[in-house]
């Protein structure tokens, strides 16, 4: 796409085992996908990985480099499978130890508890070397940034509060905006007109999605670019070819899952 | 985990921007890593990649070296954005065409629904040379594999038919077995005991997942193996701390999302 401003991207590692093994539904890529649009940052890739050191490491490794930002998700608890912010700490080749201030938050939360401060809860203090930190007004155990790095909680409430405190930190590009036009029409008899449409407009992307909902089979054909204005003109180009093959264009996305 | 049999390994790649914009929540990943597990194959990682050639070919050729067994969903239908079929033939460095069996099919298909077999739809019956078709089912057009790497749609009930018809041809390792035992406990409270099972069974897998649930903090504890006599002790064993420390042991998951 043709832009004056910079494209920011990103990557989302999603850690644990529970989302490779069928037991988790992953809850916080679809929302952190979501918050980043609205930021002009765009979600380029994610992976989803277990709690393997080795994994992890090389997976930072692999993508901090690529992408403008990375936010992981999961590992950072109190239990001998959190292993998260040890393998962070390897990535970057820096050390680890207790955080004054994370400890510091930590205690006096269990403190009001009047839960033990024990050595699995201390655990949570652990913040690599040069790390700041992260909020988590949920549960207080801190998230942290190193570099590009973000790494956050798995469990979802505590992820969003946590993205929610590292959001001013973000520089977003170009926001991308996006418009929807669904139709009770098969793909293969639009495909060819909205090919033309793609060539014709190459500053913008142009997909299509099919459903099948009551039995019927549609597409919403989903349009995305930076310029508003060419926006709302390419959509009335996609009714115009959505109604000349006989089909109501219809607005959004009647496929909502 | 030490096993006779050997470990089978899986990784899929959800091909699609719809999933990284957020407009789409993906329904494959959890649904394929349950029936892998069923079937002694480990889903060990996933990539959630978009709709472009150079990723998705760097994507299949890091991934099909390393795992069993390679899935990918999505791009595989008529309009301009589906290039996942042409990416996997560059990314095994064969050539790609009509193949007669996969047109045949269309070609009934949509000969007995009265619609047109256009450019559009016969670009459905392409396939990189070497591949065997996948069937499909539900819309007919077929998916395929080529080596390790099965091509699917992305369309759920598509993409469950597609795997249905394929499960034959997988060959599974030791199966791994997973009992849940749920407890209102803070996870800091058990942390410790929990570390000291998994070092006394190094044989199997300790998970914990913590929750919300009416405003009460709880945690589930997966234990995983492929010996069903070691499971079911060290179940006991987990109830038994639990029950220590003052928790209710709960079997199950009652934090079901």
């Amino acid at each position: 796409m043709a832009e004056t401003e910079r494209t920011v991207t990103a990557c989302m590692i999603v850690i644990g085992n529970e989302i490779l093994s069928g037991r988790t539904q992953d809850a916080n890529l679809t929302w952190i996908a979501g918050r980043l649009t609205e930021l002009g940052i765009r979600l380029t890739e994610a992976r989803v990985i277990p709690d393997v050191e080795a994994t992890i490491v090389e997976t930072v490794n692999a993508v901090r480099t690529r992408f403008d930002y990375v936010f992981t998700s999961g590992g950072i608890g109190p239990t001998h499978d959190d292993i998260t912010a040890d393998c962070i700490a390897k990535a970057f080749g820096v050390g680890i130890g207790i955080h004054p201030e994370a400890r510091r938050r930590l205690e006096a939360h269990y403190a009001q508890q009047q839960g033990e401060f024990n050595e699995a809860r201390q655990r949570m203090a652990r913040i690599p070397d040069g790390a700041t930190l992260i909020d988590n007004p949920i549960s207080r155990a801190p998230g942290f940034r190193i570099g590009n790095v973000f790494v956050m909680a798995g469990i979802p409430v505590v992820m969003r509060a946590m993205f929610e405190s590292i959001r001013h930190e973000l520089v977003g590009g170009a926001r991308l905006l996006s418009r929807t036009v669904s139709a009770f029409l098969p793909e293969g008899k639009f495909a060819a007109g909205l090919g033309q449409l793609q060539d014709r407009h190459p500053e913008l992307d142009f997909g299509s999605y099919p459903f099948y909902r009551g039995g019927r089979a549609g597409a919403s054909i989903v349009v995305r670019g930076t310029n508003a204005a060419r926006l709302a003109a390419a959509v009335d180009e996609v009714k115009a070819l959505v109604g000349a093959l006989g089909g109501e264009p219809l607005d959004g996305d009647p496929s909502a899952q």
